[in-house]
């Protein structure tokens, strides 16, 4: 199953896809929240909507977050070896753990606000796990019964606020529009395997990250285990499992980054697609 | 005005404190979230319980956590010089920020449980920052605009984890029980200098940490500020200030952590106190 929400910023509505039509299932489900995923919420949808007579919508209706405001949006850095390398970081011997602020989260294709004060606004798409099952100190053998599914999430970064502004990197991985999250969260069922996925990102048209999950450092049943060794995971929490190399603070011979009107696009196989424009920050 | 909640975990009421009685506001108000912070909840609060025939409980109830879980638990570290010069950090030259998890939220007199494997659970008694109105590039001057009251944090970290884990914080700070909030919010009106305040902690009574929040080294405009220049803040969300000197890393001539059975009670001025009893994880 394909999990959507739709409508406008902060009143969306939970939807499905089937047959890359839209669907509004607002009649069977509040949202797609803690309660939603914690209660068997996909199963009971699943029975529910194979036939039912459900809404059709305009598939250009705007997208939302596929799911509401998570308790987490936690992330796996430097997760890909090449990544690591251009950004000259060492390989990580363990992941390495730091939070996004829930504010940051999107729709997928709303527009990027670039900070104020802002030079260095970059991009790393990623592949992130939507948890399903309230999950603490789980193994690593049992981890995917603790997943409900998928989707695409640009991790945007401001390196100067990451990296040069004093200590942790919370100051450039949180900021507002930080965050797109989608299309849609892929239920568990619908990828075949997590570990053979290509995802990419270009800017203006220009492929910059061309990627597998292939290449993932620590796998996704590990992340799962791994993080759940130092905090409980509830459901509905997001984790982004890093990006693979092209980043701008990657590009040779001199890093380059966003700036105002550029046209952000990425994809994972089985994830859809998503795209970002880049505006100036205004009041 | 001084805000409660007081029940079983996850099921707690919201109430209030007047000379030193503890009274149910249920009816009133639906719990200290981020509607309630939003919406002018606590000026309504005032005016409504004035007068009103509020229902008196047992003041031996377990409270929990102050306020509803909130979108950030956000926090600014080696904000005290003494804390700094004794974990052997440079004095900040702006001020480092890192997430706590916000499923680590506990009540203030809930058990501490060392998580497993963990040989270096060490304690920080901190002044929190509630916020009060949603917070986007706020002025210094305009700061306390934004602010709905304080109260006392202890900002339990695990320092192999945090330190000796590979990369950021995130693994030392988010451990379930590590946030005891509590145990009340002060709305902002109750504390005269939110800068001459005393905090002080005991491990199984005796004396390690006894500092003053006028030694912050950035002050509470500041930060809200500060914060607000990178992510936006929404009511309800908490910012933890800091801790003075003599956690458990920086004893002489050696650290030392806590271990089960150990007893940490804290306090600050107008904030009251709160007592955590160590235990071993269990199953």
């Amino acid at each position: 199953m394909k999990l959507i929400r739709f409508g406008e910023i902060g009143k969306e509505k939970p939807g499905v896809i089937i047959n890359n039509e839209y669907f509004d299932v607002s009649d069977l489900v509040t949202d797609y929240n803690e309660d939603f995923f914690s209660e068997g919420g996909i199963e009971k949808l699943e029975k529910e909507i194979s036939g039912a007579n459900l809404k059709k919508i305009d598939s250009n209706v705007r997208l939302g977050s596929p799911l509401a405001r998570p308790s987490k949006l936690l992330c796996v850095g430097l997760n890909y070896s090449d990544h690591a390398k251009e950004t000259n970081a060492p390989i990580p011997t363990e992941p390495i753990l730091f939070f996004k602020s829930t504010t940051a989260i999107v729709g997928p294709n709303d527009d990027l606000v670039i900070p104020k004060g802002s030079k260095k606004t970059d991009w790393e798409v990623e592949l992130a796990i939507i948890i399903g099952k309230k999950a603490s100190y789980v193994e690593e053998a049992d981890a995917y019964d603790y997943i409900a599914g998928y989707c695409l999430h640009n991790d945007y970064s401001e390196r100067e606020f990451q990296l040069e502004r004093n200590g942790q990197w919370a100051k450039g991985k949180g900021c507002d529009t930080f965050a797109p999250l989608g299309p849609y969260i892929a239920t568990k069922d619908e990828i075949a395997d997590v570990h053979q996925l290509n995802l990419w990102l270009t800017v203006n048209g220009k492929k910059l990250q061309d990627g597998t999950t292939a290449n993932l450092i620590f796998n996704v049943p590990f992340i799962v285990h791994y993080i759940s060794q130092f905090m409980t995971l509830l459901p509905g929490d997001v984790i982004t499992t890093g990006t693979p190399a092209g980043v701008g603070l990657g590009q040779k011979p001199e890093p380059w980054y966003l700036k105002p009107g550029d046209v952000v696009e990425l994809g994972i196989d089985g994830l859809g697609t998503s795209k970002q424009t880049a505006k100036a920050y205004t009041v």
